[in-house]
């Protein structure tokens, strides 16, 4: 019999090493895909994705955005699978990530796209599914098996690909990459912080989690492990987003963690930080040092570390977090109940 | 001194006759832009947003995707504001949706846009913002003064602006849209059904919306509403995502409003229907009459009514609901604690 979260914790120290094989191993095909791409000349990107997956999509949204200039959308697969409209897709790169590259609704919008004339590429986890045939170009993320329900492994290596390939478009050399497996390995090694860290959050029925820029990725993807781990109303917000409404929710009962990161995304954080104070949240910092030391509670990342390449360190505290609080309920991470690992949707 | 509450109920009651104003004096205008930016020939579409304006940009981004069939996505701002991102943006339609029109960053996001070549359009309710100054093109949603914090009849004037603007890009006429002040009124005048249905909301703590295609905007528009005016965890999920893991949330404890109104997105929300029924959740009914009738609790929405229509009226048991919840708490939904009615981010 298996011992409850052994697969979750398993895969996740799998990541320093899942990381060395997309630079090495992975990287040679992403380029090659990236110049062919390239040679194309899109002018517009659209993001497919559900769940996790979505949450890296949504990371390489703001990374085109930022680094490409390019207009990019998420697209919704129900336009597709529930009202049949016919895309015209002409100069678009479309980019389906998937773990399992199985689940039917990403298969019709990627074959819809590409009769309209996307520029077809699929980014999986598994080199001969449905959504890899049914597109032009595809690129496997080299995760290896994902047993647990909630994705890790699978996640950061979606990120690092969609990354590399980013990067390749605009014919970087990936060095700010380089780090990554020595990082993310001493990240992992700190296991025990986020032990007791997750000690507070026992008894607690909801959590926030705010971020922006890149980090808003990691913020969404930190509350959906928690929330699909712990059954706990985990909720993530952008800064911005924040201050529109859900500030009004936050009072000394409420526990939130603010991801501020070296670098732009992280300052422009701080007024965010004193906002949660002001209304005597109860706050814990992931981020820089020097951020940390001014909180009562948090956890330090990295420094030296471009915002760009933050998203696939910052994860790892909240994916040993989502396992803490899940085992420390007695409860198993491997498989939260009524969840599927592919999840048919139409 | 004002009576708790007294401007939100005043601001949902004067939404009929929004619709009319929209309808006769306002549609010219739409038909007229509409025409002007077709001659232009866009071939994506970017929208820019936030808070509840950002909800109608949901609703316009799906109406797009299937009406158009055009590559469209919602923007990040602080791809600008904070990394100064080079927009390549010709063929690009860029709306900027706001009540206000007067947050810096969307006035960054368009200018920056318009730079880099976008077709620039400002849907408002301030006919002489800074981002109706800073856009080529704009349209006035012509709601009239909103007081009340949480945005009402300006969201809903947004989405029957958008829904004219996509509806004269295609060439439509309109018709679909001609009974919407007739219907608005029928439905607010039973506020009644709300006020008793809200009594079981006096406790909880948190609320799940679940809905899909055009009304997933709802779904999200009704949780931010009822989270901002009544403190509570509300959050909306497509049925899609929610199968992904917000499902493993759901237990008899769980309250769930299911939002199914006539048509292909109703339809496709009986299965999610059953399995909420099967975890055990507490489940309310927003949608078709027969369906209304095999649950416990609902709310019927009058039949016969387009789904891309559909959101500008199911919205409003919703916007009673926000106000009741309030109400029944002793609050002031008027006036959320830590809201402001612009709100200033970067």
């Amino acid at each position: 019999m298996s011992v409850p979260g052994e697969h979750m914790a398993a895969e996740v120290a799998e990541q320093p090493a899942v990381y060395d094989r997309i630079l090495t191993t992975g990287l040679p095909a992403i380029r090659q895909v990236a110049e062919e791409i390239s040679a194309r000349g899109p002018r517009f990107v659209a993001l497919t994705a559900r769940g996790t997956s979505d949450n890296a999509a949504y990371y390489a949204k703001y990374l085109i955005e930022v680094l490409l200039g390019l207009p990019v959308g998420l697209t919704s697969m129900s336009t597709r699978t529930l009202y049949e409209a016919e895309l015209n897709y002409a100069d678009v790169l479309c980019v389906t990530v998937s773990q399992s590259g199985g689940s039917d609704d990403l298969l019709q919008f990627t074959e819809a796209a590409r009769k309209g004339g996307a520029i077809t590429l699929a980014v999986t986890n598994a080199a001969d599914s449905p959504v890899n045939n049914a597109s032009e170009f595809s690129l496997d993320v080299l995760a290896g098996k994902e047993i647990a329900q909630p994705a890790t492994k699978s996640y950061t290596a979606e990120l690092l690909t969609l990354y590399l390939l980013v990067d390749a478009l605009r014919k970087g050399d990936a060095s700010d990459a380089k780090d990554l497996p020595a990082l993310a390995a001493g990240l992992l090694d700190r296991h025990d912080e986020i032990t007791a860290l997750a000690q507070r959050y026992r008894f607690t029925t909801n959590l926030m989690i705010v971020s922006r820029g890149y980090s808003a990725a990691t913020a969404h993807e930190a509350a959906w492990k928690i929330m699909e781990t712990s059954y706990l109303q985990a909720h993530a917000y952008s800064s911005a987003d924040l201050m529109h409404g859900p500030i009004a929710l936050v009072d000394s009962m409420s526990p939130v963690i603010a991801l501020a990161p070296e670098g732009v995304t992280g300052t422009a954080m701080h007024d965010t930080i004193d906002r949660l104070r002001e209304r005597d949240a109860d706050l814990t910092v992931v981020g820089t040092q020097e951020l940390v030391e001014t909180a009562a509670r948090g956890f330090s990342l990295p420094a030296g570390v471009s915002e760009q390449v933050s998203p696939m360190l910052e994860i790892l505290p909240f994916q040993w977090l989502a396992y803490e609080i899940s085992m420390q309920r007695g409860l198993n991470p491997d498989a939260p109940r009524a969840l599927a690992k592919v999840t048919s949707t139409r």
